[in-house]
């Protein structure tokens, strides 16, 4: 070993001279953010033109740079000499450049440019098949939808990539800094989180069924009188033996002969059985105890359920990760893929559960506001001119907090508007009313809460009227409900009659029972749509554009 | 809109006095963190009975405390005047106490203990009907996982909670210093990261086939005869309709009549085309294109290939999310569902994607050190004497680099040890080759790079000599490779090739193609297993048990 390990120092050390030294790149942003700082200094830059001119009769050419660092572009400047212009100024067209910082003329708004004076790397654009036309002819935003995989390269989709960045990021800090744990809940469920939705499935039945098929095409499976003939078999071979057993002979050979013929059905007769297409029991329901997990398994629409498990061992803990919708939905308020941020409290009440929310949501604003200016101005400018002030006014607002009781008494006494659904104690609350709490009559956050039970998942904690639940839900200016949420149902008498009065057998709950039978705590928590907190913050107006790979009815691109 | 917002304000004053005031709680990190500095003061705290013991003759009880806030236990001290002991000393019992935090008696370990002056709220345990026996009983990890939604309440799933919650907090933290932004890949796919291994399918024909099914049962198809009747009764609307023409009469309701009559031949036509069961086609395959997404949907195996498309337009991106493998595998380093990170730079050759690698590995590494000491300490008594020193070692340790044909050369000289599988240049490095090069050769990680095309995936990048790609995997003590990765293939032509190569077809590669054909840049890559991750910094032995929720063939619990 010793040796071993001596050859291979000698063997290391002159080791990477093979491979291409590294690339020292700068990136936009920091050279535009030194500014002046920097003048003179040489650099690697590497970013897509967004737009290339031609100047001074073809002598050098102005490039627009992004490498999706920042939101502004970096100019660069680069000579005939240096490069063959016309390569380089098709918008698309990706370059590694060698220059100077420089000063920009005077009176011009960039803050630095560079002057290249090696162009070490380019991935040219035939501008006429480049799907993103170049400068002003602008494909819409549902145009783009169909070049998912180029979109990024926009203004729009770049910005809103870096605002997600930024919240998603600002999650992870806010829970860390409170003392929360980020738990993986599965993907891959057996439990329904009742009420949430319907669910796709996921199995292995059909790629089952294909390998099956391809088999019995290569090798038919065997007939009755295969199977009939090998059992035939059997019994000659037993036969041999009994008559050497009865002639005191020595019978070793003949046994294992006797065994392989016995192997040989039994082979037979199991692949009999194959039979192609989907497996099915023999009342004509499909096999799934035949599926990868021996059972029905689905993709979670919430892991509430899961991680409250975790919650009732180690206190503050939350999720953040996708959850499906398998709904029939064309709406732009709804994906069938989307990510969820769900954080569950031990030793919370709905009061807690509220001021968890609030803060979390404040939270998120200021940080959009204190890291993402550039690109919230980008917002403003060309998306929602109340983009700005809306995170403002919510990061620095207490939130309202009002029963539902009390918000239906509101609603009904309004003038003012006509809602399409009559307000009414026990219904649902639609998007319109609240929006018009939100917008209209407190123009700040809401928090509504005791909703009627009728209305409300099993698991929400009864309260002492009978009549209403512990859960509340955020109301934000501009998308209405932002998060759902509740004290949990802790004592488990009343859970039991909860799962029966919704319809529920009782069985597959066992496991959520257990963390009432044992050391039961009350707990809280919600739910925070992450695109919708998206789509408040950049008022941008259809989801899927907010997620890099929207999924709906009829699309799963790449 | 006025007035509304007054009787609102109004409204809302006086509002939460109807909600259960806030808890305030002090976790016991904090308690314990702050020793003696916080003696005498007044706190709240809650959690789990580790364990409870009667003393004095039954007039007070210790309980030892956990939140899951920290490895540690907090001792509590409750009088028999407070409140029943025999309620309160169960392994598993919850309590929420307020109490008064004391010095410990000298010599005892505690650092600090609470005398409960008031037990706010307790959930009780059956002692005799619990999961989790107490003391020194000790459940064995495999029996754990069939008790999963309680196992996060012991002490070894308690810390690995803690440290995956540390490795995903440093994972967001090292990518966003670096200016990485996180992109969320999409979990349903219609695109395969080809040699990735087998995929789960997403569907909704199996509840859509339920539905017909009970629709049906309900409201069963219209026959043959009925569409007949229905049409008769057309011939007939039709007859008055044209007769009422002829006699130049009012024709308006009959011509209603005739409409209602054809409305209704069309929907019992419809109604008889649903057939109970999975669709097929007329060529007796499955007619997935009644499928949610109109055609077949699959669960990720890798977000490489969708977050190329955010690297080729934002420079530097991450994705951290579940991926999936439908593999029948039982071994305990193989999950169906499990976490991966995938990083993908712009502008950066085979040498770079090392050194970011090397440098995520080590800050991770580095990161335990600094904020998990107390749970890594835990491992080491418990699991692995030598973790913490493998933390160490390899966050300070450069890692060697070796290309695959001087790696394969060094393991063909060894002789201390006979390899099941022989080495010979082409092969797949074997589980057994890799731990020698890193824990014999080296003692150290290692990473091995420029692979045999033939053993790697189309898309890394071909090397000159037309024989390796550029490729590469770092290896480390305990687990062998931790991250695979490489450059990718960025010459439009040579990708083409290498597609048609491996036997696949082009056309569901088009998009990723058009990253080559517009502005293409060089870029690079790698994935690393999160769990894998986890087993090698905490010694665990089995996947299964450093993730919240295993997902393996035949088990998906909750």
């Amino acid at each position: 070993m010793a040796s071993d390990a001596a050859t291979a120092e000698m063997a290391a050390t002159s080791l990477c001279d093979d491979l291409e030294p590294a690339t020292t790149l700068t990136r936009i942003r920091d050279v535009l953010a030194a500014g002046a700082a920097r003048v003179g200094e040489r650099v690697v830059v590497g970013g897509w033109v967004r737009t290339g001119r031609e100047q001074g009769r073809g002598t050098f050419a102005f490039l627009e740079l992004s490498d999706g660092s920042c939101a502004a572009t970096l100019q660069v400047i680069v000579d005939a000499a240096v490069h063959p212009l016309a390569r380089l100024t098709a918008t698309g067209t990706s370059v590694l450049v060698e220059g100077e910082i420089k000063e920009p003329p005077e009176g011009t708004k960039q803050s630095v440019e560079i002057k290249v004076s090696r162009v070490l790397e380019v991935g040219e654009v035939d501008a006429a098949a480049y799907p993103l036309p170049k400068g002003k002819v602008k494909l819409t935003l549902e145009k783009l939808r169909d070049v998912i995989h180029l979109r990024s390269r926009t203004n729009t989709i770049g910005a809103v990539a870096r605002i997600r960045h930024q919240l998603a990021c600002a999650t992870h800090r806010f829970f860390d800094e409170n003392g929360f744990l980020y738990v993986h809940t599965p993907i891959i469920t057996t439990s329904d989180c009742e009420g949430a939705g319907e669910m796709f499935q996921v199995t292995t039945l059909f790629s089952q069924a294909d390998k099956i098929e391809k088999e019995l095409k290569e090798n038919p499976a065997p007939s009755d009188s295969d199977i009939e003939a090998a059992k035939v078999l059997v019994q000659e071979k037993g036969d041999a033996v009994a008559q050497l057993r009865a002639a005191n002979a020595d019978i070793s050979a003949a046994v294992a002969e006797l065994m392989r013929a016995k192997e040989n059905v039994s082979r037979l007769e199991e692949r009999s059985k194959l039979k192609p297409g989907i497996p099915h029991r023999d009342d004509g329901t499909i096999a799934f105890e035949n599926d990868f997990f021996k059972r029905q398994a689905f993709l979670t629409v919430s892991g509430q359920l899961q991680v409250e498990t975790y919650a009732c061992a180690l206190s503050s803990v939350y999720t953040f990760g996708p959850t499906f919708r398998a709904e029939n939905s064309h709406t732009s308020r709804h994906l069938a893929e989307f990510w969820m941020v769900e954080p569950e409290i031990a030793f919370a009440n709905l009061q807690d559960d509220m001021n968890c929310a609030e803060k979390y949501i404040q939270y998120l604003c200021k940080w959009l506001l204190d890291y993402c200016w550039e690109d919230m101005e980008f917002m403003v400018n060309n998306y929602d001119k109340d983009a700005i002030e809306r995170l403002q006014l919510v990061s620095s607002t207490p939130f309202v907090r009002i029963s539902y009781t009390k918000a239906v008494e509101l609603l009904k006494k309004v003038t003012g508007k006509k809602f399409e659904k009559r307000v009414e104690w026990g219904i649902d609350l639609a998007s319109e009313h609240e929006r018009y709490l939100t917008e209209e009559i407190f123009k700040k956050p809401v928090i509504v809460y005791n909703y009627p039970k009728g209305i409300k998942a099993f698991y929400m904690r009864l309260n002492n009227d009978q009549k209403t639940v512990a859960a509340m839900d955020v109301l934000v200016p501009k998308v209405g409900e932002l998060v759902g949420g509740s004290q949990r149902e802790d004592r488990l008498d009343v859970l039991k009659q909860r799962i029966l009065d919704a319809g529920l057998p009782l069985e597959p709950y066992e496991w959520y029972l257990d963390l009432r039978r044992f050391g039961s705590v009350k707990h809280s928590g919600f739910g925070l749509g992450f695109e919708r907190m998206i789509l408040f913050a950049t008022g941008m107006e259809n989801i899927r554009d907010v997620i890099p790979f929207p999924r709906y009815p009829g699309r799963a691109d790449l």
